[in-house]
């Protein structure tokens, strides 16, 4: 048999996309579904390969399928190439099996010819159509086949349209067209040295090998390298004769969505233009008319439409984007395909279309892509203010959201000016713990340094502020309080906007739409619940943060970072007296003050969450990052302990590390200061004890140990926290479960697990503080270089961002793996960043963990990821059954 | 078969040491050789451990077996506890398996009571001698027994002599010694609240069971679990008849080893007192002569020892340490073992003995510890003068050697002082790659901060220089130049004493022997390199490295840092405007000053070592390390490169990293700043071509890419360095062989060797690195909180000093097969400080390296690690090869 180089439309489907381009398999599909599509055919894009193979010529066969298809057409719309008077007229389109938008595009009106345009105006009884269409059609052949520039073409027309002082195209006249068409030739003729070709054969073959040739140019092909798509696949080209919107006031054409793309709305949106052509439409020359209108200018046509339509979607199970042309009151369908449309409208339509037994619920949840549901959970800027706001400047999205506001340079002037009710923007060369209270005063941060996972993006997301990052642009003198961007200098007080998504500054305020989380989002939340098998909980460190997680549907804290709860401002003094204390008895007074503050807030925390589960990790940062850097803090203190300040600097001094991130912390500061971590767990213990008395719940606090690199280690702080804990329950007399657990985040923790699960109840893979380690990056510092790599197509993607499988993920998996072989009822989560990025949580998953705990914002879309990775893992797994019975019978 | 729970010392042999103890096995041995062994039986250490079982009694079969020994003992030796008139008088002594300190450890004259002291008076016509035996029997007994405090019978002594004015014991007449003795015996009682025993059995009873209960008191328990000593072996006892050295002129004592345990050479060596006991020896009244002395005094026995000396020696295949008494003109051995001796006398020991073809050279070769050789390589404090010095504080011992010197607290007054001619100290808090010039002034170097590889510590290893780092008791002011240790104030140009061995400081100057390395020496060294597999390569940054490196036996240089040799003086200025270029051109500029100098450095290297391999690796350093800190440097530099001092501060400042260790350095800086590699490969690439043409060898540079994390980004900065090396070649129209690899060190990069390996020729694994990020350990940081893990018995022994197998290594050995996995021909080699630590040496053979490469004063005791481990690989081999044979047959 033949290869089959050509598919007419009634020989193809909408699974041909590979073959046919994804234009001509849903041409083909309509026409099969009966729908007025006009006729035509679609060669494939393996003629492209062949194409190319060949020497870039189009190979004999290929030519007399093509001859074969062009001859049933002929038939089937009754004009033919060789007939001037009754002259068939084509489209020639490019289409890929992905959009490809570096391609030629399309060709209009092809067949026309100096007999033709004759015929045609003959025919249609309008001339002017007939030259216009010649018009167009010259200036489209020679610009996509020849690569004649349109400014010769355009220079023409704007002299006639400037000698006759015509504002638009469609005031030229018979006349002015004609010679247009004269000029036209002349010019195709002088850049090309050809004259333009009169055979529409010779035309078409043309035209299909520049088609063909596209795949290929420049644009192309680096589009598809940015975008990885082989360049093996070629493009298809799809033939189809031509109708007109422009044949007088029984003719139009227009674009509609099956439902509202902005709000998922289930009723046609959209709008059309009568006398015109596509291009018209967007050309913006005259005001399109509302979709609904139609219904009233042509009631059959519109009904017609309407119930075309709705097959569409039925046919497509997914909101529609349709192109149509009404010519002489008939319809056509020019194009089909899923609608574009906002985060809401997805999450609507999905739910809509589940309920009306469309798709599966399971199908609705894969509908919903995880990056729409960050859009759903954050103001953003209003898209028509930003059309006229000022980019100062762009650096990294770090934590989505929008926000204008005053700017401030220091936690102390952010925190006034939000008690004076401005909203502060805080802008910092880097933020530090000692920033806590400033950022949250702050409705968004800038910082000049730092990556997606410096301090300012990790605590931003955990605060659901909005947050720039590593803007290198902002120059920024915090003594002074100004910050130079793009040449403008800005003082304290100063306006200024940042999106959190795109990284984008702006100068001033800028209109803010705030999200609406209606009744179908929290549908489509509770799917998403029924068929997620990872756990989703988030990271909380206070009461209110608790409230943020459960709204937003977590189901328990996986990690609750006590150290944040000391940068209060009433708290962080004690800290400090604390942690330079001179003798065990001092810093005993002082942890003897923290204690009652940090039991409140455990009891408070234990209590919201009743009997779902909070793990709590203990100190975990370097001491040195509580004590004071700025001057009068330093003043303060020294007073405050009644030490000199020379002394207090040199104490202070003899704290500080070179590598603090490899230093002394985490259970570390707990065998050299075993009772930070001793009153850490009795106020755990102790807030557990009342909230489950006033609840009567029964609450089960989970201690985390971080930082852990050896079993030894691990138990020796074990025993400490444990001796604690029996204090406590003797002293109470009562008792409670508890679990005890440790971070892994070591590489040499992660490749000894099988001793250390000896000693943990529950491991808790620390991947931040894991691709630190075990790449080397200081999150701090990689910033720097780490641009560099990404410019250079190395290291993609960013490991802080999505977890590096090949090589984090390793450890995570060897750990995992040797963990449960020594303690089998292990229990396995994730607290990292990646805890909330969907790509991570599909490998947590296929790793087999328990669960994964993330920034309270980022909990609705780790819990669809969830859900998304369970169904794929399903249908895999059915898949394999169904492989397993079939290949049993 | 009843259990033999005591045996005669005719019975046992002496590789029954763990039954019999050391000294019952030996002295059995001795026996069974003929040897004239006052005859004696032992208890076994299994009596001990049911003497425990049995609630601290003594099991009646026990008790049976011993009666029936001594009735042999009594007919041996024609004595009897029974008869007064000729009494048998034994000692009794403890006798673990391995020597330990805290035990209960001998009691003479046991026998002894009041009839029986006057039939020894009366049968050795020497009443003086009988109740001054009795007196000390009764002082021992109360002691090791009863626990009764030695004081008071030396207050009774003190008196008695303080009375009569004498100055030593012997001066005591027999009146003195009778009523000493009734004063004893009524302090005993007082004491004990029982008589002195009378009953010989019963005295013998109670030592033993004394020497059993002392396995368990608390000293002995403390000193198994300091030492890893399992608590269930339990001790033996000796109960050995008597001989006396203190019966008159024709009697002595004396101790003697084989050969001079100073030095090696095989001649008797010892000393003895005539007329006297063991413990008078010790006790220093009498000045002891010398061994030779005896041929003069008894030329007989002399000759007989002599003789027995040498069947001892080539028994026992060592030099042997042997205690003998002379009763009444006999000789008598008491004790043999192997003797203690200096690392020079080993290393002399082993070679005569394996040339006198006592033991193999695979036997020599293991006899000497690695830890020997080191004190063989460095100059140490001598022994007598250091009785005399002061310590001031302790600190690590860092780098080994012994330096004394005027202190100074500056590279520029070191080097000014050096240059004086005087022998300096250099005082750091800590340091920094700038001080290398510093550190090579001096004769020692001593910092505040730091551990065992802290950057002073690596680096003086690297130069041989003496080093005492992290002595937290020394504190340092390094502006008024005064450093505080101890409440003593030194300040600049004071002189101070290291020693590097031992972390001690010392006040003044103390007195050293310098290493003499003799032909036996280079003797053993051959026959280490004939045994060993491994090779063992030098870490060697300059010229006069590589020569140190070739003189101690290095097979290659493993390791060349490149950016050492950044830090001349004359270099240094050169670098840092390279590195604050502001455009790629002015960078350009400075490396090409640069080029000329590293390229002479490397030709010098490459003609030195000819045809041996020597690794080059690229700048690994953060840029930042090489910057100013001093302001007087910033001046002279914003000078030289006519900036402004603020604008060189603010660029200095933004190289600034939170955490350099994990930031911009080693091939990042290839990614960013590919023109530095480049220079850097031709400079290595012209050097090896000029080299190879001057001396005829084919030379190989292998060109190593340090901190490499991924795959793709070692293909981009080789792909680089290829390039310029292709261009190299084209421009000196010649070719060399290369090779260019990979550091191993970061914990990804191991994870993922099986990608890495395709792209490399060889791996080196940088163990330093890896530890410090495996482990999460800044090695500048660590050295504060590992202190205390090691005092309570966590992470030992510390991973910095010997690879910890259990983490690091299970990295390295799954690095070393997903290498060879994909690139079979994969060279695996080790550059960090591990490569130079005989266990990590072990280790590293053990899965299958190809050499280690170590600081070149480490080299011979790597050298020396390397034979042992193959020895020791090589025997496993043949005793499985051999038990093959055997389960065949």
């Amino acid at each position: 048999m033949t290869k089959q180089w050509v598919y007419r439309f009634s020989e193809g489907k909408k699974e041909q996309k590979m073959l046919l381009g994804g234009k001509g398999a849903n041409l083909a599909e309509m026409t099969n579904l009966g729908l007025p599509i006009p006729p035509g055919f679609t060669i494939t894009t393996e003629s492209c390969i062949h194409y190319f193979d060949e020497g870039r010529t189009l190979w004999t066969p290929i030519l007399q399928q093509i001859d074969s298809a062009l001859i049933d057409l002929e038939n089937a719309v009754g004009k033919s190439f060789h007939d001037p008077a009754n002259p068939l007229l084509v489209s020639v389109r490019s289409g890929a099996a992905f959009s490809m938008p570096g391609m030629m595009d399309t060709i209009l009106n092809l067949g026309l010819n100096d007999a033709s345009v004759a015929g045609l105006a003959e025919q249609t009884q309008n001339p002017t159509f007939a030259f216009d269409s010649y018009r167009r059609f010259i200036q489209m052949f020679a610009d996509v086949v020849k690569s004649v520039p349109r400014i010769h073409f355009e220079a023409i027309l704007d002299t006639v349209k400037n000698e006759n002082d015509y504002q638009f195209d469609n005031q030229l006249s018979l006349d002015d067209l004609t010679a247009l068409v004269a000029q036209y030739k002349a010019v195709y003729q002088r850049e090309t040295g050809e004259t333009f070709p009169q055979e529409p054969l010779d035309q078409l073959q043309q035209a299909i090998q520049a088609v063909f040739a596209s795949w290929n140019n420049e644009r192309a092909i680096l589009y598809r390298d940015i975008h990885n798509i082989s360049h093996n696949l070629g493009t298809a080209v799809t033939v189809q004769s031509m109708v007109f919107g422009n044949r007088g006031n029984d003719s139009g054409t227009g674009v509609a969505f099956t439902r509202n793309p902005a709000t998922g709305e289930k009723k046609l949106f959209g709008e059309f233009l009568m006398n015109a052509q596509g291009e018209d439409v967007v050309a913006g020359i005259r005001t399109p008319l509302n979709i609904d209108t139609l219904e009233e200018v042509m009631p059959a046509v519109y009904n017609e439409f309407k119930n075309i339509a709705e097959k569409l979607e039925d046919h497509y199970a997914d909101m529609q984007d349709i192109e149509f042309t009404i010519e002489k009151g008939k319809l056509y369908l020019l194009q089909t395909r899923n609608g574009k449309r906002t985060a809401a409208a997805a999450v609507a339509v999905a739910v809509d279309l589940a309920d009306e037994g469309l798709i599966t619920k399971e199908e609705a949840v894969m509908r919903i892509e995880t990056g729409q549901l960050d859009k759903l959970l954050h103001p953003t800027f209003d898209t028509k203010a930003l059309d006229e706001a000022a980019i100062l400047a762009t650096g990294l999205g770090a934590s989505p959201g929008a926000a204008s506001g005053h700017i401030y340079f220091s936690t102390a002037d952010a925190e006034a000016a939000q008690k004076d009710g401005l909203p502060v923007i805080l802008v910092r060369r880097e933020t530090s713990p000692e920033d806590l209270a400033g950022m949250m005063s702050s409705e968004g941060i800038l910082t000049a340094r730092g990556g997606m996972t410096s301090h300012a993006a990790v605590v931003a997301r955990g605060l659901g502020k909005c947050c720039v990052a590593g803007c290198t642009a902002a120059v920024i003198d915090e003594e002074n309080k100004t910050v130079v961007i793009d040449g403008v200098t800005m003082h304290q007080g100063d306006l200024l906007s940042i999106d959190g998504a795109t990284g984008r500054v702006y100068a001033g305020t800028i209109a803010k739409q705030n999200p609406t989380l209606g009744g179908k989002f929290s549908t489509f939340m509770e799917w998403v619940n029924e068929m997620k098998l990872l756990q989703v909980k988030a990271n909380a460190d206070s009461p209110t943060d608790v409230k943020q997680a459960l709204a937003l549907g977590a189901e328990g804290v996986g990690l609750c970072r006590t150290e944040h709860m000391f940068f209060h401002k009433d708290r962080i003094p004690v800290v400090r007296q604390m942690i330079l204390s001179r003798t065990l008895d001092e810093r005993k007074k002082y942890l003897a003050e923290l204690l009652g503050m940090q039991r409140q807030d455990f009891q408070e925390m234990f209590a919201l969450l009743q009997d779902r589960p909070m793990t709590v990790r203990l100190l975990d940062p370097p001491l040195h990052e509580f004590l004071p850097t700025a001057h009068a803090d330093k003043v303060a203190l020294a007073e405050a302990m009644g030490t000199g300040l020379a002394g207090l600097e040199a104490h202070i001094d003899s704290l500080h590390e070179v590598n603090p991130m490899l230093g002394h912390r985490g259970c570390r500061l707990a065998v050299t200061y075993p009772e930070i971590y001793r009153m850490q767990v009795r106020a755990i213990i102790e807030g557990a004890i009342v909230a489950s008395e006033e609840t009567g719940s029964t609450i089960t606090p989970e201690i985390m140990i971080p930082l852990v690199c050896d079993v030894d280690e691990l138990r020796y702080v074990k025993a400490e926290i444990v001796a604690e804990i029996e204090e406590v329950f003797s002293e109470k007399a009562a008792t409670i479960p508890y679990l005890i657990g440790t971070m892994i985040e070591i590489p040499r923790a992660a490749v000894t697990s099988d001793e250390i699960a000896m000693e943990a109840d529950f491991f808790s893979f620390g991947t931040n503080d894991m691709t630190q380690m075990g790449f080397g990056f200081s999150r701090d510092d990689a910033g720097k270089f780490l641009q560099e790599y990404e410019d250079k197509g190395l290291l993609k993607p960013n490991p802080f961002h999505t977890l590096d499988v090949k090589g984090i993920g390793k450890l995570v998996k060897l750990s995992a793996k040797l963990g449960r072989e020594t303690n089998p009822g292990l229990v396995l989560g994730v607290c990292g960043e990646h805890g909330g990025d969907p790509e991570s949580i599909a490998f947590f998953s296929s790793i087999g963990l328990d669960y994964v705990s993330c920034s309270p914002y980022r909990v609705p879309i780790a819990r669809l990821a969830a859900a998304q990775v369970a169904i794929k893992e399903n249908k895999a797994k059915m898949s394999v059954q169904k492989d397993a019975v079939l290949s049993a019978k």
